[in-house]
């Protein structure tokens, strides 16, 4: 589990394309009906403005990925993005690639990492012996485990790893903690900024990225679990939607019931009244003091839990092959997984 | 994952205690600063004006079980507790007990029968061979699987197996849904009156009772998910009875931060005015109709899930331990685990 | 593990094609570098003078199942094997057919049964909703357990199972104890006669077949264990084999090495003067004296143990994905798998 | 798995008690009916002249280890084994340890590496945070898992790991291949002269020891596999010394059963002629001979494969939890499990 970074300061989200301020600076790739693919660079002179890290932020966001079509989708839109990133850091013609899978196995949802370099196709040992064919690059993998079960600050034990074995990138793979129920297990975050491992979570553990290690950083994430708090304040402000919806449709009953609207869509927003009628001085709190209400009332009996959908085994089985597959054949131009 | 029966009518939820109207009518057993064990008697006469199924409900409520404290005490409890159960429905002088754990054992939350099964000291075989010491029942166990891996009704396996197997009577284990965020993994609930497997997540299985399979039930839930929609309820409601509490200590501002107070025990409630204005709208809606306000902003993107704590691997083991223990050290007097 | 039925005395081998008494009946089916299909039908006069049980019994020989193209060519002749022995038994046009995993989940080896349920695709459910197309058969599923964790005996189980669900065949999966270091894990055996769980390891189960459960049964085995009696019998033969090979090709140094011979294939015995010469007294025992020796030496330090392959693990994936496959292909005629 | 470095010409043996050269240099520690100690210590002249790597050899010899008693008495040899191994090398007094688990967890009988670390206690991170009490040292653990998942070389990796994590000594875990029947799940082997991943299997990995790493080294092995040449050398012997037995009591039968005796405890041996009446020109070869004419007839068809009992899973289960509590209570002088 970790924080993708964004800047120096906390902000307590993982996703970029979440954050008020970059909003309208991110370029949207591709549209189809179930996918999107949006795409913020943050150079030297808005990295500084906006307090950002200079870097590439791919956002791939989809539905339902147990759906076999849609699973087909995002993967080549996965390869494509990966590629992408990997062209834009000029990075397309090295040969050494170290896939590091973050996050305790143990876990479920934070067994994206681990799951996924099981199916990574590991070919650098088999280059020593001569045995590689074309179209494979030279790939290694490892489950450097959380600090909470080796005792190692993850960072750490990187670095020393990378002090013995010649390689040109990495790409490390994490789950992360979701800033919207919208997003959880539905978006893939591919960044060149790095990861703070567990920082998602509330632990602080020592950031992994080209700065800190000196090796160009390319960071894959789903978010995998979400806490109360947001999934309260998500749930807030779709009712402020609804009847934002309600008022500008002439609906009369503000609470009619209106079968199958998403509302997060809605682009309407109700007045600083309307908003007070609705949802009380709660409604007109700033997210940042709503939040502070919301922790108060769940913190003491532990309440703002982490939690991810009771489906999670399988959602992870999924996800961790989706992305093997989409590091596997953007990495190996040969691969053809066998069953 | 099922619906404890509780009557005829659909109920939402899983949980004797959280019903309003039976409030007052349990009897607090004991009760100390981590656990508080409940019993609820529904006769045949308040059974009709209560509309709920006649039979014992016990509630034993605890604090966080990977304390090795707590799991202690709750250990001592749920053995005295599941002895009473089967003392008042006189099944002391049984011998042969089927001990069923229901759920899907490749999905963490909904694992907690098939786990506690694999712990249970397993003697049915032994008893043909003459090879069972005093101090022991005769002991089988069965993981039925779930209808949507086996194809199977679950109800009308067990009625199979029970035509073959001499059985006394069943305790069935299965994973709850929980009506409340405070009592997520924190609640174990023995009844008398059977289970429908899969309704509290929305399927519709055959019931699992003394009525549907001629043999005394008994049922062990513990309630290990919880829906989006009850979150944002529970969350709303500690937000009023956090109002309430500053109110009712004179704090001045009504939204000011009081470190550490569990509002969940105030016994205070704002009147309707007061409820408006802290919630709106929102805030005056009776309960049916607020979930119904929730459900139709999350329905539409799916968002209603069900979600369980990120821990739920750890929660998982520890808690079907825990119940195998309860199960091994009430049936088998001379029960000893080894390690 | 199991015994396939053969015939009312021990004969303490799992595999038909193995024994001494049935060679000449069994009809080579196809053969190719790699595969070999053998049927053997016994009707009622060979049965008696053969004290064999009535049915039909094929086997498939293969390789190295880890192998993509081996893998794929043992799948199509399991399908057709199998579509044979379900057209000559007549269950052709049934609809309804529940497939039992037998064995032991938790133990790598006997996983066998198990693991090949979970993948199998189940429908019977789906048919009480109206919701499947043509081309799909009504299929369930169970995994029974073994009586060692259950403490029940697993033909009860079944049989109970069978008087509440109508079932118009069924199809059992079990790992097999072989009588041969060649055939471990390299044989899939389809009879119509039946399994005794547990019988290959030298337990004593109820045998599950058409006559006792009274319903049409193929059992399907691989042999996925092996005594180490056999392996020392098995070898004991190649040494003599080897050495009727070097005879017959002259090569005056009868232990001389000669490399990547096969030495089962070798058709020439040695008499037994030359059997004594090169295995003294053991080697001129008549086999079941032979296994007596080897038996009184290994028993007494538990040391004639039943033994699997170190990559029992990934054998057993893909062994059970082989047979799931085989199933779910001969089933179900639109059988298309997903990733 | 990998072999005990013993020497720098290849041996096949994993465990030092099974060379004949050192046989009478060992020294019994402690003897009961169920258990052995043995120490063996080459130093800088008998390493010369037996061609041995310099340091301490400990074998611990035991019975089933399933048995509650026998396990708790083999935890109790270990610990002691285990303080005089550290004394002996003068670590006593160190603080920071690293316990290396080799082995690959998805293959079960070389999972005993992995297995163990996650029952380790690791605090090392818990320093930097001043919340270690006295009686615990700094104990941290890693997996690096095998090359052929990772495709980096596991030596590479732990040196890596070691220039940026400060370690005093290390402590390896791996799985062994027994060069003996008797040995197999019943012999934990302590030295510290390093290992060599993979090696007792075929395979070539760099060594892991006090000269390659520069940090003192024990390494702890069980034999968990062995190959069916073994198998076969063991029974055969085991057949001249049950006929020696027979003849010292006078049987007239040489080959008369006698229940219940294990010959391996005998120590008349047999003449060769009496050797070559047995087992006729096979008896009277040269061991390695004998191993040669074995690997000839059983490698062309695989057959000289690496086995493991049956019941691995449950073994592995037992054994690791068995070098973890030995680890743990050796190192941690306060350490207290928890259920």
């Amino acid at each position: 589990m970790h924080t993708i970074n964004l800047s120096n300061k906390d902000i307590h989200t993982d996703l970029i394309m979440d954050i008020k301020e970059v909003s309208g600076l991110e370029k949207v790739i591709t549209k189809t009906k179930n996918t999107k693919v949006e795409e913020l660079e943050i150079n030297t002179d808005n990295s500084l403005k906006l307090n950002k890290k200079k870097g590439l932020y791919e956002t791939i966001t989809f539905k339902d990925i147990t759906d076999k079509n849609n699973f087909k989708e995002v993967e080549e839109l996965g390869i494509k993005t990966l590629k992408r990133v990997i062209t834009k850091t000029k990075l397309q013609d090295k040969q050494k690639v170290l896939v590091i899978g973050l996050g305790n196995e143990e876990s479920t949802p934070d067994a994206l990492g681990p799951k996924t370099t099981k199916n990574i196709l590991v070919t650098k040992h088999l280059f020593s012996l001569g045995e590689v064919e074309d179209g494979y690059l030279e790939v290694s993998t490892i489950k450097p485990g959380v600090t909470g079960t080796t005792g190692i600050e993850t960072k750490d034990l990187v670095e020393g790893i990378l002090t013995k074995i010649d390689i040109d990138y990495i790409i490390i793979i994490d789950a992360l903690a979701s800033s919207s129920l919208d997003r959880l297990n539905k978006t893939i975050q591919i960044t060149t900024t790095g990861i703070s491992p567990g920082s998602g979570i509330g632990n602080n553990r020592k950031e992994l990225s080209e700065e800190t290690l000196n090796i160009p950083t390319i960071a894959i994430g789903i978010p995998t679990v979400v806490d109360a708090t947001t999934i309260v304040q998500n749930t807030l402000d779709l009712i402020l939607k609804k009847i934002a919806y309600n008022l500008e449709n002439n609906t009369t009953d503000k609470l009619k019931t209106i079968e199958k609207i998403n509302y997060s869509d809605t682009k309407k927003e109700l007045t600083t009244e309307e908003k007070e009628k609705v949802l009380g001085m709660v409604g007109v709190l700033s997210k940042e003091k709503q939040k502070d209400l919301l922790l108060e009332v769940l913190l003491p009996n532990n309440n703002n839990m982490m939690v991810t959908p009771k489906e999670i085994d399988y959602l992870i089985d999924k996800l961790s092959l989706l992305l093997a597959n989409i590091i596997n054949k953007t990495l190996h131009k040969h691969f053809n997984p066998t069953n």
